[in-house]
C-alpha cells in the first residue's frame, strides 16, 4: 500500500491495529492500560478503539501533563517532586492480579520545555518509586507490554524542522512496516527472522561481542548460557507480545564486570529522563564500566547519569541490528530511543534484562548483580554500530566469528 | 480591568488564581487534585501553576477522554462500563487522611459525541461506583472542592454557533466577575453578600418558598431549622472554600416530602450525565415529588432520570437568585449547570445537601431519609425563576413574606 496515498488518521488505525494485535497482543476479556501524554490523544483514542475491537474488558488512559510537571519543578517544594500518590502505586502493583496490557506511548513534542529551570530539579521530577514498582513486573514479563510511537505536531518540528504531522507519520509508518499489504503479517515475519538470528547467537554461545570500525575498538563480555531476545517475548501467563514497535534489534544483557575498550557512538541521540541531546559520543570502558565521556554535546547529561548510582556505569545492554533496519532507512534522527536505538548495533549502561539469563528468575538485586546482571533505576541506550562497524562474536580462546560485514548479518 | 483588551492567556491566569485562592482556597502544603478533560489541559495547567504558587505541596492531574468512553459505549463488553479500577476508588478513599483541594473542571468540548450510540449503554458509562465513593466525601465538606469553568474550542462552537474561543473566555469572565480590578477582592465581597441573605433567611426560619409567575405555582416545603447555605462553605478541617464559580445562589435542601404544585422551568438546560438538552420543560409535584413531566425537547430524559431509582424524583435543593446574577447578564445559556442554574432561583430533584441540617452530620442514608433530607444518585438543577416569577417564604400558618419582587431582593 502506497503509504504517500493514505492520510494520517488510516495510518494511525493501522498503527493502532499493529499495537493492539502485535504490540501487546490483546487477549478477550483483558485489561489494557494505555500511559502517554495528553498531546499523544489522537493515538491513545486510536488504540482504546482497537482494543475494544480486539476483546479488551476495559481501556483506561493514564494521562501525563509535561506543563503540569513544569510547574512542579518550577514551583513545586522540593521534596514533593517525583513522589508518585500511592493509590497509582498500588494500581500498578495489582498487575500482578489483574494481568492487564501495557502500553506506553512515547514521542516528545516539546523536549525543550524544561530547558528554563534548574536541570537539578527537573531531575527529580522523575518517578523513581513508580519505576521501582513498575520495571520490575515488566522486566519479568508479568504483563504483556509495548511501547510505541504517538507522532504529535511538536515531535514533528522536532525532527523535521516544521509541525510536519503527515511526514512524520509517513516515517512512523515506514519504520513499522504499515507499508506492507497486511502489515500485522508482515510483522510476523519480521519477528521470525529476528528469532532465527537469536537462537543463532544462543547456538554459537558466543563468550563475547567485539566491535571495530573508526574509533570503536570495545569488547562486550557475555555471560554463559545468556539467552539472546528479539523480536516477541512470552509473558509469564504465555501470551505472545513484542515489547517495542518498531525493533530491529536481537540483544542480550552482558556480564556486568567485562566490557572494555573504546567506541564512538554513531547516531546522535535523547537521554531518557533529562532529554539532553548527545552528539559525537566517545567512550572509553574498563572492567565493565564506562570510565570516561567526551562529546561534540551533551557529555555531562551523560556523566550525570553515571554517576547518579553505584550502578549506573555498567553496562545492562548489547544489541545486533544490520544495515536491513527499516528505522535505519528513514534516515531521520527521531530523537526518540524507541526508534534511535534501532538504527544500528547499540549497548546500554544501566538496568539488565533478567530475562536473558534462565538463572534470574526470582532473584533478587542483590543476587542478580552476583550472577553478572546489572541493576539499575536507569538504562540509556546508545548506537555504536553502522555501515563501517563490523561484529564479531568471541570464542573463550578470542577467536573471532564474524556476524555482521558491510552492515549486513552473515552469521549464518 | 476591560475584558476586551484581556488576550485569552491573561483571562486564563486570572481565572486560574481565582479557583486556586477563592475556590479551593489552597493552603501551604496541601495536596491539590484537578479532574477534567484532555481538552481542558490549557486550563488546568495554569489551575496547576497558580496552585504551586500557592503553596500546593503536589498537584495531580486525572484527565478523561470522552472519545475513549465513547469506544467503550460503542464496543465494550457491557458489564465493564462504568466500572472505576479499584486503585482510583482506594485514591478517592485516601481523600480522607490526605484532605485535598479537589478541582472539577467543566465545559463539554462535544455534548453530541455520544449522540450515534445506544443511550442506554451511554447511560451505563456514569461511574456510580466512583460517585458512591466522592459524592458523600463532598457532601460532608471533607476536602476543600470546586467547580470551576474550562473554557474550550468545542464548548464555545455548543454556545456561540462557532468554535469562539475569545468569546466565550470574555462571556465566563463577565460571569466570575475577572473584569474587576482585583477579581478575589470582588469575590470576597459578592461571597458576604450571598453570606447576608443566606443568614436573614435562616432568621425568618420560613416554613416554605412559594414561587409564583406565568404557568408557575409551587410551594416547597423547607425543614425545620434547615441551614441557608451559599458562597462559601467551610471544611471539616476548617478552611472556607467556594464549590462554584460562578455562584450566585442562596440554597437550602427542602423537606423531601413537601413540594406542591405546577411549575415552568424558566430556561433551557443540559441534563447531567446524558447531556440531554431540555427546552420548555413543565413540570408538576405533589407529595415532594414530580409526578408529571411535559416539554417541548428533551421530556424522555428527564422521566427516565426519574424513574432510575427511588428517591430521583424527590427534591434536593431549592435556591434563590435574583435578577444581579452575573451569569444571566451575559445572556448566553452556557448549557452547563456550572453556569446556567445561576441564571435564577431553581430546584433540583436528586440529592440533598446534608450540610443543609445541622442533624444530618454522621447520620447515614436511611436517617437522612427519616429526617427528610433526600438520599439519590443523581442531582439535576433547572432553573424555575426570571424576570416574571415572585418568591415569597411562608410561616407556618401560610402567610406570605416577600423574598424577590420584579426580579430584585426585597427581603430586609
Amino acid at each position: 500500500m502506497p503509504i504517500a496515498d493514505s492520510g494520517i488518521e488510516d495510518l494511525q488505525a493501522r498503527y493502532a491495529e499493529l499495537v493492539v494485535r502485535v504490540g501487546v497482543n490483546v487477549q478477550p476479556g483483558q485489561e489494557v492500560v494505555i500511559r502517554g501524554l495528553v498531546e499523544h490523544a489522537p493515538v491513545a483514542r486510536a488504540i482504546a478503539r482497537q482494543a475494544y475491537l480486539a476483546g479488551a474488558r476495559r481501556v483506561t488512559v493514564e494521562y501525563d501533563d509535561l506543563h503540569v510537571q513544569h510547574a512542579a519543578a518550577e514551583l513545586g517544594p522540593e521534596d514533593w517532586l517525583g513522589r508518585t500518590p500511592e493509590h497509582v502505586l498500588a494500581g500498578i502493583r495489582g498487575w500482578v492480579e489483574s494481568k492487564p496490557a501495557v502500553i506506553r506511548l512515547t514521542g516528545n513534542p516539546e523536549p525543550q520545555l524544561f530547558a528554563d529551570l534548574d536541570p537539578t530539579r527537573v531531575a527529580r521530577l522523575d518517578p523513581k518509586d513508580q519505576a521501582a514498582v513498575r520495571l520490575p513486573l515488566l522486566a519479568a514479563n508479568v504483563v504483556t507490554w509495548t511501547v510505541a510511537a504517538a507522532p504529535n505536531p511538536g515531535w514533528a518540528r522536532v525532527i523535521l524542522g516544521e509541525p510536519d504531522l503527515p511526514s512524520l507519520w509517513r516515517a512512523v509508518a515506514a519504520a513499522t512496516r504499515l507499508d506492507e499489504t497486511d502489515p500485522v503479517a508482515a510483522w510476523r515475519a519480521h519477528v521470525a527472522r529476528l528469532q532465527t538470528r537469536a537462537s543463532t547467537l544462543e547456538r554459537y554461545g558466543f563468550d563475547a561481542i567485539r566491535f571495530r570500525g573508526t574509533g570503536t575498538d570495545l569488547t562486550v563480555g557475555l555471560l554463559g548460557g545468556c539467552r539472546w531476545l528479539g523480536g516477541s517475548q512470552t509473558s509469564s501467563s504465555g501470551i505472545d507480545f513484542v515489547p517495542n514497535l518498531p525493533t530491529e534489534e536481537v540483544f542480550t544483557s552482558p556480564d556486568r564486570r567485562r566490557a572494555e575498550g573504546t567506541v564512538r557512538v554513531s547516531y546522535p541521540f535523547v537521554v531518557p529522563g533529562s532529554n539532553a541531546f548527545v552528539r559525537g559520543l566517545q567512550l572509553r570502558l574498563a572492567g565493565g564500566r564506562v570510565v570516561e565521556v567526551t562529546a561534540d554535546e551533551g557529555a555531562e547529561a551523560i556523566r550525570e547519569q553515571l554517576a547518579s548510582e553505584p550502578n549506573a556505569a555498567h553496562l545492562g545492554e548489547v544489541a545486533l541490528v544490520d544495515g536491513s533496519s527499516r528505522v535505519r532507512g528513514t534516515g531521520l534522527v527521531f530523537r526518540d530511543t524507541l526508534f534511535d536505538e534501532n538504527a544500528g548495533s547499540h549497548i546500554a549502561y544501566g538496568q539488565a534484562f533478567p530475562g536473558a539469563l534462565d538463572a534470574s528468575a526470582g532473584k533478587n538485586a542483590h543476587d542478580l548483580l552476583a550472577l553478572g546482571l546489572n541493576v539499575a533505576s536507569l538504562h540509556t541506550d546508545m548506537v555504536i554500530g553502522g555501515p563501517e562497524v563490523n561484529v564479531d562474536g568471541l570464542d573463550r580462546s578470542g577467536q573471532p566469528t564474524p556476524i555482521i560485514r558491510d552492515d549486513t548479518w552473515v552469521l549464518p
